[in-house]
């Protein structure tokens, strides 16, 4: 079995265990379970594997949030209580607690606020950075990165409060360490793909 | 006399107490004083304007931020105690306390993130409002809306606390309205320079 995450820049794909990301598909010969948000890219994924299975229509998910993303769904799937922060692309940290969605935010992801510096002004040239204190930044690379790294801490914190954090994500294992409470988990969206899959089987 | 502020997309011009903004300069018969942080844009207005007048030299600011933008600077200048936010192309949040400036943020301006969504997928369009609860958002717009406007504001009120606020820039009245201890300050970057000026002239 291969599952495949297809994110907006990767195939993110889960084999065996292991994890791979890559920006062009191949052709499989296990049966292939994909969940998608870019369209173009699920064209490519269907192109050489016409059997694979998009398994959005078959998650159980409770939430009020209104079109909420099928990736977000699969990071939350597997987790009962806490903050759920998936950082790619896009930075998505979505609330569960008692198993219900309580709903969630959407930031740029790191590379993001990067290109957006640079594309206001070649001098803001952001590398990124844990923040270990939180005093006022006093050089062009402290301000920026408390604009950028700081200002997801800060939004995460302000809805996170007492709660568990689990990172996924490229930039999941490096937002991580800002927070004692959080545990970067690799695999957290192929977690909630492999139970829908067994929810799919009962059927 | 005429005072133009060059900044990254515009020319912010001050003439007789009304400000003006443009994507070209003109020729002025006045007297030009002017900062820049744009090379470019800067070369534009001497290209026409032969004589005018960069008064970054003759600024006198109190402050251990290396490599502070004149434009922060002069935002600045005529505030004792307080939090200064520049709302333009980017955002920049600094704080005043005696006089003395001790340190300050970079944020990528509104339009950055309406852009950095929109880069990231185009399902992701930001229609920017202002925050009045912080309950967790359950649709895209809302969630987008936290992740950029919520964050600005998040970090502001992480550094403001009871200070006093003043904004300014095309984005500075819209965010002001988050907030009850706020003035929203048009010509705040001129009255830097007027001030700035008049010191010049007492030498």
């Amino acid at each position: 079995m291969v599952l495949v995450d297809i994110g907006n820049t990767h195939f993110h794909i889960w084999q065996d265990g292991k994890i791979n990301h890559f920006k062009k598909i191949q052709s499989f010969k296990d049966d292939v379970y994909y969940i998608s948000v870019n369209r173009q890219k699920e064209l490519e994924l269907l192109a050489l594997n016409p059997k694979a299975v998009n398994i959005k229509d078959y998650v159980k998910f409770d939430t009020d949030y209104k079109g909420l993303g099928i990736d977000r769904i699969m990071a939350c799937k597997s987790i009962i209580d806490g903050v759920v922060v998936d950082a790619g692309s896009a930075i998505t940290i979505d609330i569960m607690q008692k198993g219900f969605h309580k709903g969630g935010i959407i930031m740029p992801g790191i590379y993001a606020f990067k290109k957006a510096f640079g594309t206001i002004s070649e001098v803001l040239k952001l590398n990124e950075k844990i923040i270990t204190d939180e005093k006022l930044p006093n050089s062009t690379n402290d301000a920026l990165n408390m604009g950028s790294v700081g200002a997801i801490k800060c939004i995460i914190e302000k809805y996170a409060k007492e709660k568990n954090l689990f990172f996924t994500g490229s930039d999941g294992k490096f937002l991580s360490k800002m927070f004692s409470n959080a545990e970067y988990i690799e695999d957290l969206v192929f977690r909630g793909m492999l139970i829908t899959i067994k929810e799919m089987e009962k059927k």
